[in-house]
């Protein structure tokens, strides 16, 4: 099923710099694997904030809490889930 | 560029039933035919809400104040526009 | 999956006092129908409010959709949905 | 009587490592000890946030009130208290 | 158990004055047979609003609903409530 | 006159144990003096938070705001301060 | 004592002319009345909003909540009050 | 002085068309009128609102104040008015 | 021209007591001399905060900022300001 | 197209002076750069914040984040953007 995710981040402007680029990078990976696997699916950055609006297609509940819980950022993130359902306009709904 | 844009809406319960579906006739047209033209990219509906998330792929916020202005629902919706840009992680960004 | 649903009704209060019985009732029977085919796990009211938390167990955010679009009280309905997942401390999680 | 419990964890992220294993440990066991008990009654992981959705089934707010403040992890938690009541149509209410 | 509970009232401004009247008046004998039984125990105005922050002492969540629930002035409410527990530096606690 | 006082505490999760205690013995002998004294009339635990819903009978605001300003927690104290006025549904009112 | 109160004003747009212009020509005169007899002591308006911020210097609350609560605007206005102290760096204060 | 005032306009939706109409030309004559006057400095639509950004240049608060409580559409409006300084770091600033 | 303006103070618990004190001293004589030149007219404490509610009447926006600008205290402050009009029902208004 | 931003700044109030001036000169430069090339057409202090208020004319969303994500004071911000449209009471619109 579908989920609008809105995630932003706040890192320490003191954190180590060698450790957020490798931070980063593992983040980068991370997402762009669930990408290439079809679960998420769409990322967006928030005009002016360090955000991003995903939307993602996976299983379940559980599915998704696990994506996002093993997130590298997660521990420096608000995370807002809103559950979404085909909509009657939407052409391209069966 | 691409706006995501909140659309929720609240509709007087004594609204006379005929009027209200015609209402709802043109707005599903209009948004139909604005989805056909690919400016209206995305429309899920929000889970246990009168309500929707769209993203749109519009010239300029001229052009995406028109279109939601001109919505036969307008009037009864509270609309949020957020800007969005390529995310560095997106698999799809150039 | 498992959905946390808080529901906050408001009804007008110069309602016909037979329609509104009449409401109340069709309420009633649609929520013991799915009570007992096993959709709507749980329902309690919030002290002090006309509001009730529950507890959905449905195959997805479409069919939950469904059955709160289609609450006879739906219209006088503020509805705010949690996803749920199991926890890890659960003794009755796998 | 029944509570509505949520509790959003915020664990700051240079915390010792095998601090924060024990500590969950301890909150593992705290809690399940109270789930066999019979005064925790539900437990559900909020999907995408370190937080919980509970359901207690205690003697009074006195009792409540001991249980969270004895958590390993209260003084990292926001808890959010709701008093339930018996909702009319609960098919299981007497 | 002991609650504290607060009630905003807003009465239409076109109610009519016998009506309105003879609902203040319900709702006073309402309170004071409570207060008399020793279940609504104190009652304060909040000064510059048509409110009141009242304690109640009621065997549980069950009773305190049905309270509140029947209040004259109920559909007029917002009730919040909120729990309470002894203080370990209350005087008067065991 | 009668004011409302609800005072939530935030202390530093790394405070040191000796000075933590020596604090909130300093505290609860604060507290207790005013309580006899008349002054600090009611104190209630917040069921679930580190926090207290309090009642004081004071002479006037100057009075109230130096018992208040010189609480031992104050420094970790987020406070909000309700002016009371008798309810002219209250039995014990003249 | 000393109180700083925010009173809004949100008249119905469809008022009887007359009648709108009676109640604030009433208005007008209880509060030039409290002015002159010295217990409201500062009106001022709030640039852009039909809202006043006012000073009132009253025995206790319940002689402010009399004086608010018969403000002929009162069921038309949200009313925020808030008691003051002298501050220590006031070069009028004793 | 410069102040940045946002004005949200909420019409209600069974309004006469014909005096809407002659509400929003009397709105529009007057805006141009204060803009050719120099004190409106800047005025923009908030892209899916009916709500406008504007830029005042006047004398002092009175004056501002003057200006919004006799626009026509003042009685539909939430305005809310920031008072604007030079900035250091604009390249216009003397 | 007239501003409400309130000033609330956050100090980190751990501040040097000595620079503390001299940064209060600073701020008071800071204070005082305003005062004493006519340009900060009240100074009132908010009962149970450390905060002030102030007015003051300066020759426009840039002269106060510059003056909140350089408070001691000004980096611990959150401050929110007000633009004040004459009321028309005040008695000392022209 | 143009956007509305608002930029609070909080920075940590022990930064090292030396790298504070430094950071400031940085971000005072790079405003008046795009100040210079028409893209940052506006900034204004707000009275009392150390924020301001500023207006963006770029080609799109991903230029204004490219700009904003590289303003030296970035980490240090909470931004927020508004899309705007030409308003059809502008006197300057086409």
């Amino acid at each position: 099923m579908l989920f609008s995710v809105t995630m932003r981040v706040d890192l320490p402007t003191d954190m180590d710099p060698g450790a957020k680029r490798e931070l980063l990078q593992r983040e980068r990976e991370y997402s762009q694997e669930l990408q290439r696997g079809g679960e998420w699916v769409h990322i967006w950055r928030v005009v002016g904030s360090y955000a991003n609006i995903s939307v993602f297609d996976v299983a379940d509940g559980d599915r998704l809490h696990g994506i996002l819980w093993n997130l590298p950022l997660f521990p420096y993130m608000t995370v807002e889930v809103t559950p979404l359902a085909a909509h009657p306009s939407d052409i391209r709904a069966g």
